[in-house]
């Protein structure tokens, strides 16, 4: 049997369902062929006279799958330091609206970016990513809030993809926040004409265009309410789309429910998901994606609801929720540790979260997200004596070398 | 005036007591001379005349002093990833403890581990200090216990300064916990026999070999007394040493209180210190440390008395206290945002408290922490476009270049 490339002496997490972390025999090997995985095993299990154009020696080291980063809101445009200092140094939040800070000032710099600057302002972030291991991003849009603005932040979000070796699914998030222009003197009415244009302008334009991958939407209070949601969901499935939802971030809003009967793939922060909530994303299979990086830095109290999670075979998965506002994090790394020492996540439930259950969250489990056969070969190679040190350690990177689809 | 490198076009934070971050007029500029800081002002007040061997064009970027890691614990042997897997496994302290887990695992290990095992242990983790722009780091004892691992330990320590640029300082912490050995059956008289010993024994043998710069003890319930703690300080003074301490961490011991009345460098923790210990640090012109790493990992709830520092003039530093236990954090730049998320200290505030601040509580003030002439001419040269971003991100670091001494 003859491989572009085989990994040798290695241990390995494949991280697939039914054995978890640590199974392979060690040493183990993992071979890739036209980019995709052809073996992933012990050693002593490689075909009689198998042969490989590259051999790469392991000398021991642990090879997970390539980690997924499955919610970002990765391309915006300025950035928002100025006022998390303001803030600190005791200015409110109304004090910053009212100084054109919030969600509005990075609206106003995404809608005054042109693509070239979008893709320049992201790729350090994404750099940051790459370098600890991540094959996959998904990048959300929603600093835009009109339809030339939102296409200009996914065809920004995939030329990422062309300028670096990482695959990039893009989702559209029109129903992120009412832009300033769209205020008006009745908010419902103003929202439903919002939502409206996101459904019946945005959303087709941009489908026509093949620019989204899935759909989001914030459903809270202070966005849009679950009617407005549905709406989204509806378009979306009008268009074929998959759809994804920031569901009970900071008040229970039921979003969770609400994801799971549109069988949507996600539904993410849902610190205040309620019991009948967890059961629901179990049943519909809905992964709940947690954001402990914008609990971290919002200095939120209520944690999502894990143990219901696990009672009811809820999947879940952690990302970092990379945005200038809540969670200027782009450490998948760090996003674990917060995994466990916020929400008391297992180091397998961690692991799985930004792997296996990430690819699930992105609806890709059949491509990646798992070291099998037949999936792409997306790795990372690290300096590490057991899994559980990616966990526990804080600011610390042993990423030894990364493979995309099999390079 | 014939420089040897100027770092022309900067942006400069000199973190001058008088001036705070962003005071000097722009372009500015810094030329060292002797590994020493010969000018750093704008460009306009350069000497007439001026010469430089080398010339090195900032582009704009901000310069900030080389940061100061004021409490490590780098040097150990092993580690703990899997006692952190464990307990969130549902393993409580105790089970581990009886594993042979906590501290007992890190002495075990430490003293079973060569010097060079300590120093290749250690260098990754203070690679990545030094990659986030840190020219200075503290690394104390106390893993070993006995007199022969302590001092293996510090030349461990020492030797990580002949490895890399970088100026390392060592304390001294025999008196960091109770060593299995030592346990009797009257536990206040083990501990007193063991304080013996390390002012007796270890303490001079370490000050003859010139082996410490500091000490540093454990004053705690469940480590050493104030009056055990104030013999430590007692010998370290006949060694002409001066004293820091872990104080307050876990119950107010009064620890602060008694690191002032000591007039020690530094009170370290410092989380349960009332209003009259954060006077009296204030008083003695003894330097809080802050830890937000350890807080945070231990999900402690009890805040150090921030305002109470503020109010009564005392120095707060930021600092990793890298160890394998309670803080595996190997990055200041986190450190800083932990500092202004957890502690709600500004963004001035966490600079300086990597600076100039952490220089103070090393009592090398005089020497390193503040860009001005006659300091060493160790530089941390960022791409941002404000200060107030190296304390907002997460899991980002946008160091430019690092020098080490001019260099
Ligand atoms: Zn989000
Ligand atoms: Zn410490």
């Amino acid at each position: 049997m003859g491989f572009d490339t085989i990994w040798l002496d290695a241990r390995i997490a494949t991280m697939r369902e039914d054995v978890g972390i640590a199974t392979i025999e060690a040493p183990a090997a993992i071979a890739a062929k036209d980019g995709r995985i052809v073996f992933a095993g012990p050693m002593r299990d490689l075909p009689k006279g198998w042969d490989a154009a590259t051999r790469v020696d392991c000398a021991g080291r642990w090879i997970t799958p390539g980690l997924v980063d499955c919610h970002t809101h990765l391309v915006f445009g300025g950035d928002r330091a100025h006022e998390f200092e303001l803030r600190l140094a005791g200015a409110s939040y109304d004090e910053i609206a009212r100084a054109g800070g919030g969600i509005a000032s990075t609206v106003k710099a995404t809608r005054a970016a042109s693509e070239d600057a979008l893709v320049a302002g992201a790729l350090p972030r994404l750099d940051h990513l790459l370098r600890e291991g991540v094959t996959t991003v998904e990048v959300k849009s929603g600093y835009g809030l009109d339809a030339e603005t939102e296409a200009r932040m996914l065809r920004a979000a995939r030329r990422l993809g062309q300028e670096r070796a990482v695959s990039i699914t893009t989702t559209f998030l029109g129903a992120h926040a009412l832009p300033p222009e769209a205020q008006g003197a009745d908010p419902v009415a103003a929202k439903d004409a919002f939502i409206a244009k996101v459904c019946d302008e945005m959303l087709p334009a941009l489908a026509a265009e093949g620019l989204a991958d899935a759909v989001d939407a914030f459903c809270e209070g202070l966005a849009f309410s679950p009617d407005q949601t549905a709406r989204v969901f509806a378009a979306a499935g009008r268009h074929g789309l998959p759809v994804k939802l920031h569901a009970d971030q900071l008040s229970n809003g039921h979003g969770a429910r609400l994801a799971a009967e549109w069988r949507a793939l996600s539904a993410d922060h849902v610190e205040y998901t309620d019991e009948a909530g967890a059961a629901a994303l179990g049943r519909a299979g809905t992964v709940a994606v947690l954001l402990p990086g914008a609990y971290y830095f919002l200095r939120e109290a209520q944690k999502p609801p894990i143990d219901g999670f696990r009672r009811h075979g809820t999947r879940m998965a952690l990302a970092t929720d990379c945005n200038p506002g809540t969670s200027p994090m782009t450490s998948l790394l760090l996003t674990m540790n917060m995994g466990a020492t916020l929400f008391r996540l297992t180091v397998e439930e961690c692991l799985a979260g930004v792997t296996r259950e990430a690819a699930r969250a992105l609806g890709q489990l059949d491509r990646i997200g798992t070291l099998e056969s037949g999936k792409w070969c997306d790795l990372a190679i690290w300096d590490i004596e057991r899994p559980a040190e990616l966990v526990y350690r804080l600011g610390f990177n042993p990423l030894h070398r990364r493979v995309w689809r099999g390079k």
